[in-house]
C-alpha cells in the first residue's frame, strides 16, 4: 500500500472546501443545530438545515453532502431523512450518518437500521459505544453518552465492512477505517468531550470534507485531523468548556494548510485480513 | 427543626453528581436545549434530549431525573411530557417541571394543569409570576417574562402544598419551599437575568441535584445555591451578558465543594403554619 | 423631502425600547432561536417564542411586533405563521418577515407567497439574493446563502412597492426602502457574515424597533444602524467569528444613544420615480 500523508490530504481538502464552498445539507438534532451550522461555515462550506418532507429532495440536489443526525428524533424527521438519503444516493451526493444514542432506545436502533437498509451511507461517525452497538459488540450506552466499549477499532471495522463505506469511532484517539485501510488520529483535546455536540460538529465537518474528497476514508480521516488540530489550538486559549467553545469556532475558522501540516498526528495503516 | 447547612448539602450533592454521573432526561424547549445540555454536562451529569412518543418511556427508565419544560409547546410534545412523566412516576424517577410562560396563554396554563393532574411533580421551578399564576395569585405575565408578582414566597408555598413536592420561585432572591421548610438563597448575579434561558438552566440543575439528593426541598435549594455561586464567579470575568454566558459555563464546570462552602449565602427556616 | 437624521431616529427608538420593553413574538427557525432571543433581550425588548397553532393568536395579541422567519419550515409552522400573521394584522401588531432561503426550494418560495397573500407585512428583511428572488430579479441562491445578486437596492424597491411596507436587502451595505425613501446603512463588519444567524438577529431587532417606531422604513433603518454599530464595536474585541458572537451580544446590550450618534454612517435619500 502506498504511504498516505494525511496532513497533506487534510490541507488539500481544506483548500478545496474554501475554494468551492460546498452546500452541506443537514437534517440534524435541535441541540446542536447552531453549532454544526457555525462549524460548517467556519471550515469554509455553506450549511443549510431543512427537514420538511416537502423540500428535502429538492434541497439535497444542490448539496455537496448530506448529513443525517438522529439526536432528537420524530417520525416526520425519520421520513425526511430516508427521503433525503435516497435522493442523495440517486444524485450521487455523499451521505454521512451520526447515529446519536443508537442502542439507547429501540427507536434509535430501528431508525439506524432503517437508514442503513434504504440509504447507501458513505461515512458513519459515532462514539465507540455507538459504533459497537451497530456492530453488535458489547457496549454500555446510557442516553447519548458512551459509557464503555472495549474495541473501538474493531467496531469501526465491522461497521465499515457492513456498509461498504467508511466508519469513525471517535474518542481520545479516533479510529477511522473503510475495512481495508485504517487511520489513527491522535489530534484533539479532552475539552472537546466536555461540551455538548462536539461529536455532531465532527460529523458536520466530515460532510464538508466529503464534498471535496471523494475517497470517504480519506475525507473522514481528514475531517478528524482538522477538527482535532482546531481543538488543540482552542484549548490553549480556554479556561474551561464554556470559553473553549468560541475558541474552537475561531480555531476552525483560522485553520490553514500550514498549521495542519505542523500539528497533524495521524497515520494510515493497512488492515490485516481477519 | 434541626439546623440545616445548605452549603454542606450542596457540596455533598455536587460530589455525588460527579461520582455517579446521572442521566438527566430533558423534554425542553428549542431555545435553551443547547444551554441546558451543556450546563447539565458541566455540573457533572449526563444530559439526554428525547421527545418522540416512541422513545420517551424507554429513555426515562434509565434516567436519574426527568425535566419537563413547556417553553415551546406543541401537541405532540405535550403528549410526550405526559407519557414520560407517568412512566417516571411508576419507575420512581423524580420529575422537575419548568412552567415557562404559564398564565401567558391558555395552552400553557392548560398544559401545566394537565401535567399536575397526571404526574407527581417533585419540584416546580419558575419565576415569581409563573409560580403566582399556578398559585392563583395576582401576577403580570407577558410572554415568558415575569413583569410583577408581589409575594414569591407565598406563591411557592401554595404551589408546594398543592403538589406535595417542593417549589422554587427564583429571582434576585430564590424562594425554595416544600410547604414546611423554606430556604432563601441569596447567591446569584443580575447578569443571570440578562440572558435567555438562565431559569431553564437552573431547572436542569435541579434535575441533576434531585438525581442524587432524594429530599426534593434540599435538592432544589442546593441547585439554586450552586447555580447562584457559579453566576457570581462568572460575573467577575464578564463585560456583559454575551461574555457572561461562556464564563457561566466555565464556572459551573469549575465548581467544587470548597468554593460552594466559601460563597453560599442561604439559610433554611421553618414555615409558620398559616 | 425633509432631511432625516437616522442616528437620532435610532437613538430615540433605542431609548423607547428600553423604556417600554415590548414583547416580540417570534416564530422562527431552530438554528437561531437562542441567538435571536438573546439579541432581543439585550436590545431591551422581551422575546417570546411560541409556534403552536393553539396559542399563537393569543400570544401575538400582547406583542409589540411579530417576527416570522422561514429558516426551518414544517407544515404546522407555516399554518402557525399564517394564523399569527392574520391575527397581528387584525390587532394592529406590526409584522416582520425573514424569507430565509426563498428561491432555494419551492416550499420556501410558496410559503413566502402564501404569507404575502394572507398577511400585510410591514418589513421584509433578507439578503440581496432573497430580496431578488421575491422581486423576480436574477439571483443565485444555494441553500440559504446569497451567492450573487446584482441590484440589491432595486430588489428592495420592487419588494417594498409590492408589499406597501419597507424592505431591507442587507449586506456590506444595507439597502432599506419603502419605495419612496431609501437609506444606505454603511455600519457593520465582515465578521457579521461569518456567523450563522446574523441576518436573523437583524430581523429580530427590526421587530423590536418596529414595536416603538410606527414608520416601518425608519424602524428598519434604525435597526440596521444599531446592529451595524454593535457589530463594529464587537469586531474590535474579537479574534474570529467564535469570539465575535459573545462580543456582539455585549455590544448590543451596551449600545446607547451616544455611541449610536458617534458611529452611525447612514443617510436617507428620496427614491426617484421610475
Amino acid at each position: 500500500m502506498p504511504e498516505v500523508d494525511l496532513a497533506a490530504v487534510t490541507a488539500d481538502a481544506l483548500a478545496a472546501i474554501r475554494a468551492r464552498r460546498p452546500l452541506i445539507h443537514q437534517i440534524t438534532n435541535y441541540v446542536v443545530m447552531n453549532d454544526t451550522a457555525n462549524v460548517t461555515l467556519h471550515i469554509g462550506a455553506s450549511p443549510v438545515m431543512a427537514h420538511a418532507i416537502g423540500e428535502v429532495r429538492e434541497m439535497v440536489r444542490h448539496a455537496g453532502a448530506l448529513v443525517l443526525n438522529i439526536g432528537t428524533l420524530d417520525p416526520s424527521w425519520i421520513e425526511a431523512m430516508l427521503a433525503a438519503g435516497r435522493e442523495a444516493n440517486e444524485r450521487g451526493v455523499p451521505v454521512v450518518l451520526d447515529p446519536v444514542g443508537v442502542g439507547a432506545t429501540t427507536l434509535r436502533t430501528d431508525t439506524v437500521e432503517a437508514i442503513l437498509a434504504a440509504v447507501r451511507v458513505d461515512v458513519i461517525r459515532g462514539n465507540a459505544a455507538e459504533l459497537s452497538a451497530i456492530a453488535g459488540l458489547a457496549a454500555e450506552i446510557r442516553g447519548v453518552d458512551s459509557v464503555s466499549a472495549s474495541a473501538p477499532g474493531e467496531a469501526a471495522r465491522i461497521v465499515a465492512r457492513r456498509t461498504g463505506g467508511a466508519a469513525v469511532a471517535s474518542g481520545a484517539i479516533d479510529h477511522v477505517t473503510d475495512g481495508t485501510r485504517a487511520a489513527l488520529v491522535e489530534n484533539g483535546h479532552p475539552l472537546m468531550g466536555a461540551i455538548t455536540g462536539s461529536g455532531c460538529m465532527a460529523t458536520a465537518l466530515v460532510g464538508a470534507f466529503l464534498a471535496v474528497q471523494p475517497d470517504a476514508f480519506l475525507a473522514a480521516a481528514a475531517a478528524m485531523v482538522a477538527f482535532g488540530v482546531a481543538g488543540e489550538i482552542a484549548a490553549e486559549h480556554s479556561a474551561g468548556p464554556g470559553t473553549f467553545r468560541p475558541q474552537l469556532m475561531d480555531a476552525v475558522y483560522g485553520l490553514d494548510g500550514e498549521v495542519v501540516r505542523l500539528r497533524a498526528r495521524a497515520r494510515v495503516t493497512e488492515v490485516r485480513p481477519t
